[in-house]
């Protein structure tokens, strides 16, 4: 095999083709290492019987069935084809003429660059991006709120964020909203990895929506439920005439993401478990990338970045596991890697080959 | 039932939730009437399986099953969420910086609304359109060529035109090619529908990719292999450097309708069949719409457009059928309307129910 010929891809996740027909355990995508829950699958295989009708594109069903159980009004969501969409729709909305001036728009670095792909894609060309400081261990600090300014009209969070798993500490999530109620900012707060966090309801923003029509919410079902190969996700805001002004392609989600979603919503027991495996893996985890002497960032989701003082991406390809070489991260590089929480005996494989990898590359340190 | 709660969709096609549980056959929708073939159903369902991995961005297998059907390289082939995701990625594209300076986009009228929508949306202001003459049974005239200006940096033609069926004739289509090469031009030709003509092969512009680097095909599955619910469409263009600008998120196209796309084209009775099942019934269906007096556009896909002189829908809704009012597309009215063409049984309950609408209707003519 050609090490050489590794594809890498901007973001992780490797499909069939990558692994040369090798048994590989794929650390590089952040999904539930449980794949996708029964009574998901199986909506996905009975609405391939109806894959000829076109799909609701107002997603009248599953919206409802959001509705219910966030106690959320439908007219406050959107679906779209993965959050990627929605990401990609709200850049597009703010680079028409009626919402973009002239102004910038804010990131943290690092995080998520679907954000910064989908703004420059746009044609939004004034990016600000705050570093997130290693000694803080990525948290983002109070300065940031200095950051907003009135020539800022879009701001992207990432609650937990990706790929350091780092919450904003909620204090200061209210004194950013805050602020940009004072600017005319709108907050965009990407809460897709939430639902791995051990109190997930101490992280949130859901309470302010009402209050705060500048605050867009994104979710998506595609980790926790496992459908990153079914694509669905959803935003929450209240101010419905913005929401509708998030257009694109109307029938961007599938029939087949539909019914999933519903059904994902369905199963409360899969949720508190799922939780609790990943919490005590992650634990696990973090502490297995401490004894090796690994800079771990503390995350809280379901995957954790740290720092190796040797390249372990080829060594572990030979040994096939995946990671996440985070190179292409603005504010990191290929020291830093992330790894996905997954279930007990895989985690095990990585840390055995990582302590491998660890005594065998030291002595061959170039 | 409340007749005036019909939600009159932008579209065509109609949901479960549209029919207030009554067994309604959805003429509004230009899809198979056979539904999904068995082995695209089947790939779906077994797709549902790894639902939980990530879609491979670049498509490879699918476009390489692609390249193989159709003799196209790889390299020219880009795959959508759809047709209408490349439409809006064709919009975008033409939107930014670097391919932009206040040109303007030539499409006719009627077709496809989502032309207009996308680049609207995308932020382009300046959009010709070139009225489709009734006394020539919508067809396009060589006065088009006129149109074809220097400031026109994209055209959109749909090839049989939706809702007319009515192809573009190919020594016009040849010409329009010309022009578009002089003026530098692109010409986005879609073919979404060609597969339901008696003869695709005299009708496509396939063999003038390779010379024509201002040439984009677009094509989908949606409609002829049943898959409106699954969302999957193609692009073809020899110029490799304008389709790696058309981007757009990243996993667009689900695991679910790649695996169900290589399906479809492994079955080529199925393409035979269904076309020449298409055929037979379209030529019954317009002799039956004749005797009923309506003027009906000789269309060449599995859709007719014809003109009533009484309003139909609520008659028919009441009598279990959708069929398309195209009251809303440009240079068309209330009084005409577009039906798919789907089963023998099917068609002989429309012409029956619209035997009686014409009687019932005319008697009560307000």
């Amino acid at each position: 095999m050609d090490i050489l010929n590794i594809n890498m891809a901007e973001h992780g996740g490797r499909t069939d083709d990558d692994n040369g027909g090798m048994n590989m355990i794929d650390f590089s995508a952040n999904v539930s290492p449980f794949g996708t829950p029964d009574g998901v699958r199986q909506a996905l295989e009975n609405a391939a019987r109806d894959a000829h009708i076109y799909p609701d594109p107002s997603c009248r069903r599953l919206r409802g069935a959001i509705s219910d159980a966030y106690g959320i009004p439908a007219e406050w969501i959107l679906c779209g084809n993965g959050a990627s969409d929605l990401i990609w729709r709200i850049a597009l909305a703010s680079s028409r003429k009626s919402f973009y001036r002239g102004r910038a728009a804010l990131i943290v670095a690092p995080t998520f660059s679907e954000y910064e792909n989908a703004l420059k894609a746009c044609g939004r060309v004034n990016i600000k991006r705050y570093n997130l400081n290693l000694d803080a261990d990525f948290y983002i600090r109070s300065d940031f709120l200095n950051w907003i300014t009135g020539d800022v009209d879009l701001i992207f969070l990432c609650q937990p964020n990706n790929p350091t798993g780092m919450p904003v500490r909620m204090d200061l999530a209210r004194r950013i909203l805050n602020r940009c109620r004072e600017t005319g900012t709108r907050l965009i707060w990407d809460e897709c990895f939430l639902d791995f966090m051990d109190s997930p309801e101490n992280y949130t923003l859901l309470d302010a929506l009402s209050s705060e029509p500048n605050l867009i919410i994104l979710r998506a079902f595609t980790k926790f439920y496992g459908m990153a190969g079914a694509r669905l996700g959803y935003a929450f805001c209240s101010d419905e005439n913005y929401l509708n002004n998030l257009i694109g392609p109307p029938w961007s989600v599938s029939r087949l993401a539909q019914e999933a979603g519903i059904a994902a919503l369905r199963d409360l027991n899969y949720t508190r478990n799922l939780r609790d495996y990943i919490s005590r893996e992650r634990s696990r985890l973090y502490r297995g990338l401490k004894l090796l002497n690994f800079r771990v960032i503390p995350g809280t989701a379901n995957f954790l970045l740290f720092q190796s003082p040797v390249y372990l991406d080829q060594f572990l390809y030979q040994n096939g596991i995946f990671i996440r070489n985070c190179g292409n991260f603005k504010n990191l590089n290929a020291f830093w890697y992330r790894i996905a929480v997954r279930t007990e005996q895989e985690n095990n494989r990585l840390l055995d080959a990582l302590r491998e990898a660890v005594g065998t590359l030291a002595e061959n340190r170039i």
